[in-house]
């Protein structure tokens, strides 16, 4: 069991599937007394206060991170340098800082390029456990249960800071680990913003066809589910790929030289090469699925 | 309602998704009196009895047909030629043909090559109702409940021989239509052969980076449903690749430029032409899943 946490006022910028899910899970475990929202529009502050996923809203990131004692990050990677320079100088010396952000190396330069003396207490972290839906109106209080988030904290990070944040998330019911933010970036651009980018990149294939809708309508449960994460937010998305890049492209490199394989096996009709890909792809989809299960 | 169907014997051949799905769920309907099944490995055919899928099992299919009212062809579409050349001398004058290929125009080219007389009578369909599971085990009485059957007659095809098998796959519970063989082929190699080969591509492209084990241990649902279909049968996919491969050769290519659009994106830092894709794809696919609920 962790540690029981007791924090006074959360602060949450961006209350959206990462950011509510979080006070939502917080709240649940009565860990957390006070949460104010921010976020820049105030609709969908609205909707969060309605479902209770915070107590009170507001637009201004610095007035509300005034009596911090834990701030959580949760808005798109492309929006950290903007909101770290803003809340740094009016952040409390003991409140503690940890993000949402599906890349770690970008974030932490931000932090420490604009979070100056708190980027001590800044415990960069990625929650596996996204939805293609976004908006407050999609957080669920059990959306980080049993999911995995990797922290990397870095070197100047101080221990009370990483003991409070790893808590925190175990109180919504994850699995923490520690990775190292380069490896966790190489590691995401494969298992999940290449797949991100195919499902897009697949989407805008089939739109661009003559006949397009009356194409999607005859699709079955097997293209529905190959581009589900294409419902993804775009902005987030945009903002993952800019901050990966390199990571992104030597993924996307490697996936292009498989499709080009593809490709050659049926132009020249060679089935055997074909079945066996597809016999391999087959093969290694098993044993991960059967790895999960354990 | 469809008109109430009674199949005396009824052959299936190839007892797998496709062909045991069929079978039971004519059975569960009282549609059908005896159900011999057909199959390559004896191990797949005891399977298919001890569910109650088949009454009798052969492995030989010329054999099976001979007092056959009802042939269902449920093989990869590589085997329909040797399957319907073994058949076409013992089939009864009276048997109706259909299959559940999902590519039509070369199993209609075998069929006319191959069945003689008997073309007539065989209907050429397309149940779209896969999974990624294959064989007799996954089999289920309710996977046509609600799917759409597409059958593409062919002018020499006989009324006779159309109304029973739209009735059969009617029992099955699905909502037949009637489409042109060629624009089948064409549709389907966007939205269906396409995504497999993409998720066939995607689980081999992770499977040859350093740390493949580690790397798919990190992954969450955004992959996992991607790469879903990937657990399809390789004969079956490597069939379809190659029957239909100028369709989906075409489809390919546009996919492949798709890809390359996003990637200079990427590679050139174009924030706004990436998340203009991005909101094209999701809003494409929010239009899409509209079009589906209603």
């Amino acid at each position: 069991m962790p540690a029981k946490l007791k924090i006074g006022k959360l602060v949450v910028i961006g209350v959206g599937l990462i950011g509510g899910s979080f006070a939502l899970a917080l709240k649940k475990a009565r860990a957390v007394k006070q949460v104010t929202g921010v976020g820049r529009t105030r609709r969908n502050l609205a909707v969060a206060r309605r479902l209770g996923i915070i107590d009170e809203a507001l637009a201004d990131a610095a007035r509300a991170v005034e009596e911090a004692d834990f701030v959580l990050l949760g808005t798109p990677v492309g929006q950290m340098a903007e909101v770290m320079a803003s809340i740094a100088p009016h952040l409390p010396a003991h409140a503690v800082i940890t993000d949402g952000g599906s890349t770690k190396q970008d974030v932490i330069a931000c932090a420490r390029r604009f979070l100056g003396s708190h980027f001590a207490r800044f415990v960069p972290a990625h929650p596996i456990a996204g939805t293609e839906r976004s908006g407050a109106a999609a957080a669920q209080a059990d959306l980080y249960r049993d999911r995995t988030v990797i922290l990397t904290p870095q070197p100047e990070t101080t221990a009370r800071a990483g003991r409070t944040v790893r808590a925190a998330w175990q109180q919504c019911g994850a699995r923490v680990i520690e990775l190292d933010a380069k490896e966790h970036d190489e590691m995401f651009a494969a298992v999940s913003h290449l797949p991100h980018v195919v499902a897009f990149a697949l989407v805008n294939a089939l739109a661009q066809r003559p006949g397009a809708r009356k194409l999607f309508g005859f699709s079955g449960a097997g293209l529905r589910d190959t581009v589900r994460i294409a419902g993804s937010s775009p902005e987030m998305w945009r903002d993952i790929c800019l901050a990966n890049r390199a990571a992104l492209l030597d993924a996307l490199e490697g996936y292009e030289a498989e499709i080009e394989r593809v490709r050659a096996a049926i132009e020249s009709g060679d089935g055997a090469a074909l079945g066996k890909m597809f016999e391999q792809a087959r093969a290694v989809r098993s044993e991960w699925l059967l790895g999960k299960q354990r």
